[in-house]
């Protein structure tokens, strides 16, 4: 086993690992987390992907730093008034695409296939939200954090309002 | 790449495999099997987030011993009248969050998300059970067994009832 | 760790790696890559679990070679008139189940859960398929390649028509 296949095996395993964590924060509403997993200039998008292949910048949420992802929390928990309901996500395994250095970064491109699932109180669970995410990790003393991630949804119309991040 | 981090990539890659042979089992209706993945004295429980959530102890099923599964699993084949169903189950791949010596034993305490698909004869396929896996591995002759599998499932309501084990 | 765990651990990171880029070809509609996800005698079938289960022959897809699977390709893209819809895979963690020496050539014998969605314009989105890849791979100058995937479904009825392949 070359050292380049061992640290492939471990990338991949930090990723699916961060995917799992990022999944967990979400589903059991721990919010204020969720801003932790993107460097401090990171980008949140969740765009629909007729737009994302047409090349359009529309996007239903769209985040420009953690400052911003700050916000959002904020207003989810504290000012949208929303009917509540939990999210379940199911991510595969990620594919990395490419390892690239950019202006002394590490910056990994990678993408992963997901499932939400959303359940109301008294309600069977539903798909909610199907698609990939379109990622790019750096790593921000030693633990991999997000510098973008987009997600792109396959459905135009999403089942009432999408409050929480996907 | 350390000794240390090479233990975590085969653990986490034990712990994937047995819960994908766990979801064959019960995907393939081995229900004689399903048992097997946990210790003697192993429990098995299926509870709803609010109660969960809540601290309350009422759950859908609840089993304190491999005995009391294999009951179960009679029941399920040979003495329950229920209309049958395929389930299929897909499960994320693992986090894990720690690894605990308890009086000499080794527990490694791991969660997946899971959505199980259940499908009626001469019907779709549909969204039945997603929720999380909360467990207790420990090893048995070198092999990871469930000391505890709680499975948090999202919807109070369940599709009709709920015949096997998820 | 020992040299055959290292490989078991390479083998499967490979694998789900594979089904991840086969999922993808197949949700980003490039259909021109999808017959390069097998050998050139390679197998394609889909079949519902009620024929499977009984060993009836009857699939709803079978293609005996990258040949067919071209034209089925062509198929699609050129003549076929469909609805459009998106596809949306979710794979989990592939079980490696055998790795065998057949002729000089080596085989691994692997299966793993998947759930399509489908998203049809102006729709939600919705469980379409779900079921288990039953696959033998081989290497072609090093790379993994499909000799056989079967994919076995659990519903028999399928939404509409399957016009892609799963």
């Amino acid at each position: 086993m070359t050292p380049e296949r061992l640290q492939t095996l471990w990338l991949h395993h930090e990723i699916d690992q961060r995917n799992a964590a990022y999944a967990a924060a979400l589903d059991d509403k721990r919010y204020a987390d969720w801003p932790e997993f993107f460097v401090p200039d990171g980008r949140y998008r969740v765009q629909a992907r007729e737009n994302f292949d047409r090349g359009l910048p529309l996007a239903l949420m769209h985040f420009e730093s953690q400052g911003m992802m700050k916000d959002r929390v904020h207003g989810i928990t504290q000012t949208i008034y929303h009917g509540p309901y939990h999210m379940r996500h199911v991510v595969s395994p990620a594919r990395v695409l490419e390892v690239a250095q950019e202006d002394g970064v590490e910056v990994v491109r990678a993408q992963a296939n997901y499932a939400v699932f959303r359940t109301k109180p008294g309600s069977v669970s539903e798909v909610f939200n199907v698609g990939r995410y379109i990622d790019e990790w750096v790593r921000d003393a030693g633990i991999l954090k997000l510098r973008s991630r987009l997600c792109v949804y396959d459905s135009e119309l999403i089942l009432n309002s999408l409050i929480y991040p996907i």
